[in-house]
């Protein structure tokens, strides 16, 4: 039998790292973390992933690791800030002191890819479940949902569509270069940083385009008009509503499209005072009302 | 069928208050949330609970949400700290409205008992499992359990058994005043705050005294010998080897007797340079080797 404290000792080494930090004064092996904070605002989300609803059962638990927290700082990028550290609650049943060894790789290259710290983490045997709590700093100021103005551009970073499909290629086992973008996928800090003093709203794309850019308009109180040609996509219709691509959707004042990067982001449409959402494909005008995956459905 | 967003909606009452608040800049409704934050330092814990591992599986949406939140925040305590706010992972497969308003309820009695706010929460579908993050700032110094020093008094903050016994009595279905304190914990904050210039070490009984009590130790490369009779408890032995009571276990130079309220506390032992624990019972010295309490045993 694989105890507590065996598996805790797999994690060691990434807290291990944060005693030569002088931003750590007590490391999370104690009863709690006692952390050196800068006198800024702290921004914080927190997400959960869980297995067969936010990833398959069976996936690497390098990936796994990658996945759920890479999945959380992406809030933080959406909301113009940059990480700084992170706790893990990890739930899991596996007696395998391997799997937990692979997990915590996977801990530890994101750790590396963002320069961040974990400070504190707790495990539990239970089913997989893994609770990641980010925390950061702005850039600027914060970027929220609920500042979208009429006649904002609206923007998407980057082609959707892609970690849907590399999903689709993994369950057929068929070798495709879009599968790290489902089980890897990258937080958009880069692009964060450069729109976080023009833009006037921003969400990241996690639950499908046309859902989460339904949640910019209901918080900001209007509308949207997508052109369904310019919405950079691999497939079809499918890759607007279906999410999991972690790109940004943001809007913008015209005045500021010499400042919005369009060989970096890609100009999608226009709020709109009118409070649907339309989308324009084969100059026929489309209400969308579907609705946007809900892990409770 | 019940949706995400319309459970969500029984937080929003908790994350409305925090509007009021000048010290949350960004509600939680949006992709994070932004937090004023001192330039204190800042003291983390996390813990995990889960149904049949650490609460029976038909507890008490109220009381589920008291007892998770409450253990988390004894950390806390445990570390010379007081509670500031605290994030909520909440997955749960329940589909019954009520369930979450009682949920709720609990998490505001707890949330009005500390006069803490909840800063930002998930909720997802899956097993029940409860991941409170905690944040908060020291009373004084951090009171490690690395920092106890040979010949340190040993004392605990209350009667140990009490919650081991509600727990007992509940399964019983027996009506006894002792079942709050299995499933309503109150983190010792008092104590902790009044012995925070004085303690050297000091850990939070989650998993038994002589269990905890061995963590000081071999932190502190230490030992200690403890007097069975002087141990505030109400049954026998098994009192000092369950946990749950979440009382505070500390140690404390000699010299600061005069400084430790000993009508709040009882001594019970020294700390030694051997590095075994022993117990004296009946004029008998018995070497404490049983291993203390382990969700994954």
């Amino acid at each position: 039998m694989i105890s507590e404290s065996e598996i805790l000792k797999s994690f060691n080494r990434l807290i291990k790292n944060n005693e030569e930090s002088s931003s750590i004064l007590v490391g999370s092996g104690d009863d709690a973390a006692v952390i050196s904070s800068k006198s800024k605002n702290l921004v914080h989300s927190l997400d959960i992933s869980t297995a067969g609803v936010h990833f398959p059962e069976n996936s690497d638990p390098t990936d796994i690791a990658y996945r759920s927290i890479s999945i959380a700082l992406s809030d933080l990028a959406a909301m113009g800030a940059y990480p700084s550290f992170i706790t893990i609650g990890l739930t899991s049943e596996s007696m395998d002191k391997i799997w937990y060894e692979r997990f915590t790789d996977g801990v530890e290259k994101v750790l590396k890819k963002h320069d961040i710290k974990l400070i504190g983490g707790d495990i539990t045997k239970g089913k997989l479940n893994i609770c990641v709590n980010v925390f950061g700093y702005l850039f600027n100021k914060p970027i929220t949902r609920k500042n979208a103005k009429i006649n904002d551009d609206i923007y998407v970073s980057g082609v959707l569509g892609i970690a849907r499909q590399g999903l689709i290629d993994w369950n057929n086992k068929k070798n495709s270069e879009y599968i790290d973008k489902f089980f890897r996928p990258e937080p958009r800090f880069d692009i964060s940083k450069l729109i976080s003093k023009y833009a006037n709203s921003c969400i990241d794309i996690s639950d499908g385009l046309m859902c989460d850019l339904k949640k910019i308009c209901n918080a900001s109180g209007v509308g949207a008009v997508i052109d369904f040609e310019k919405i950079p996509k691999i497939n079809g219709e499918n890759d607007i509503n279906y999410g999991d691509d972690y790109e940004l959707c943001f809007t913008a004042s015209p005045n500021m499209r010499g400042k919005i990067d369009t060989k970096l982001n890609f100009l999608i449409g226009k709020i709109t005072k009118d409070k649907e959402i339309y989308l324009i494909k084969n100059n026929k005008k489309m209400n969308f009302n579907k609705k946007g995956w809900d892990s409770f459905d």
